[in-house]
């Protein structure tokens, strides 16, 4: 008797791992695109839950972006329900314009998600990302300037939604896909370079490897498993530091704030600015800056200006975050 | 009357913001190649310095690793001569084998401009790199995985070092020099494929560029700074807890280390890995990781094998890094 091919093998041991957590009885969801990686995830799922004492089901999104699209949706929730998931679901949903092609569908994906996740009670939602989607995330953020919490990626858990792949190479998971006769459904969006993950994949990432040498995406994942440990731990400074800051009136008091490293006080900064009404996503590092100069280098300047209408200042030894008075009338 | 080029002006201001901290009649060394970026450095310090009441001299090094090296370098102290950098000096060095090419003629140069900086007494040596040098450095450490202080690249201001264009683009320093008038020598190295730095300059950042967009190069460097900051804050909580974990007894208490997170807890046990006599470069993250089970997955494990024949243990509540005792004789 032998075992199963090594890369089922690693499929399986990575979705127990990942399982360990959960109560004999409970759901687990795998959201399966008919990929080749979410298909090995539901085939390894189907097989480790039930042994596990867990009860496994599928879902699969209908993004509605291609003709024939309800049709596959449909195929693969037959897929899954010849695999013993049960419930086998396919969700249409209605892909809006906010965020991009990529950011709007996933929107929509996840709202899917997480109504297929309450309307069974699941208590896990097994996404099928790979150390290779990480770092395609990782790089993807590094384009935008970005700090630890971001360049640290996809976590392996957060809340109910867990990745058990995210340590697995793609051409390890495609192998298991195939060992377990599985035929995959090739999104024809992952060869259009009109999406920025399409061209990262294909063209950056190859050039990275031809220059730097192979293990460029292992690298990645690393870097961002230590950059997220690096976020946690400043964002734990920064939790205590923001009650010693807000004590004793309104704001933050600015000598609590000069005595923290940059790292902690620009995110209490940050977080206040968010608290405030400042869209987070239009708050730029130049406005962190503006708000940390009321700290450091405070020579009675005017207040700074911040996304949202809002606007940062500093009196009474406070920096305050507000919206201007209106004008008075008459 | 008009003003200096704006490239010029641009090189300039950078210079002068480098070097405010300086005091009157303190002497700054440039350290020259030859090449755009340290001649546009030259002139602009030759140019502010004296402003400045600060005395401006120049040095270049010839590494002696092609056929008329020494020729250039007395060229290049000439035309530092000639911008009125006083002293000028070209220095011979050899460059070793260890590290690789690159890093033997960055260890030979580096020990030549100390002596340079000691002989002449200099408050300061300015180095030429630019945001792209800085960026190129980010990239490369990512394909090492490394951590935030790796990925903090070079800094602006490191003891006597400082790199005053760290902020400003390649392209405009080498305008700047253009338009100084100044021919600057283009080191065939830099086109050699044969070094990693060369080919991610001149086939991972393009390709970058070509997926992302451009401005990857200022993402990147405006990364290593936020990285920079996180590391600092992480070190100076480190400093502070590894006081309390060595209290009360040898190695680190075992108890306070699990207290920390995990960010914070792997740099200590990482320092006391070094501070035992474990080679730094050899360290990885899985050696960091094994000493961490003996604080958080403590089953009565045994030690954990270390570079360098040192090895990790726990006992007494305590994580102990040493030698193996000898064999006992006879």
């Amino acid at each position: 008797m032998t075992g199963p091919p090594p890369a089922v093998a690693a499929v399986r041991r990575a979705v127990r791992h990942a399982l360990a957590g959960l109560a004999p009885g409970d759901l687990v969801l795998v959201a399966c695109s008919g990929g080749a990686d979410s298909l090995a995830l539901a085939g390894a799922t189907a097989f480790a839950a039930p042994r596990m004492g867990l009860r496994a089901g599928g879902v699969t999104v209908d993004h509605g972006l291609q003709p024939g699209s309800a049709e596959r949706a449909a195929a693969v929730a037959a897929t899954l329900r010849d695999l013993g998931l049960d419930p086998a679901d396919h969700v249409a949903v209605r892909v809006g314009a906010e965020g991009g092609p990529e950011g709007a569908a996933r929107t929509a994906r996840y709202t899917a998600l997480e109504a297929a996740a309450r309307r069974h009670g699941a208590a896990a939602v097994l996404l099928g990302h790979t150390r290779d989607d990480q770092a395609e995330t990782v790089l993807l953020r590094l384009a935008r300037g970005s700090g630890a919490r971001s360049l640290a990626g996809m976590p392996a858990a957060s809340g109910r939604y867990l990745r058990p792949l995210l340590g697995l190479p793609r051409a390890q998971v495609h192998t298991a896909c195939a060992d377990m006769g599985l035929t995959p459904w090739s999104d024809p969006h992952n060869a259009d370079f009109a999406y920025a993950r399409s061209r990262v994949r294909h063209a950056a990432l190859p050039a990275l490897e031809e220059a730097l040498g192979p293990g460029i995406a292992e690298s990645l994942a690393r870097t961002a498993d230590l950059l997220r440990d690096d976020a946690d731990a400043l964002e734990e400074w920064a939790d205590r530091a923001e009650a010693e800051a807000r004590a004793d009136g309104p704001g933050l008091d600015a000598a609590a704030l000069a005595r923290l490293p940059r790292a902690v006080r620009t995110r209490l900064l940050r977080r206040a600015a968010v608290a405030a009404g400042c869209p987070a996503g239009a708050l730029g590092a130049v406005h962190v800056a503006g708000l940390d100069r009321l700290v450091t280098a405070w020579r009675g300047q005017a207040h700074v200006d911040l996304p949202g209408g809002r606007r940062g200042r500093r009196a009474g030894g406070r920096v305050l975050i507000d919206a201007p008075a209106p004008e008075p009338e008459g």
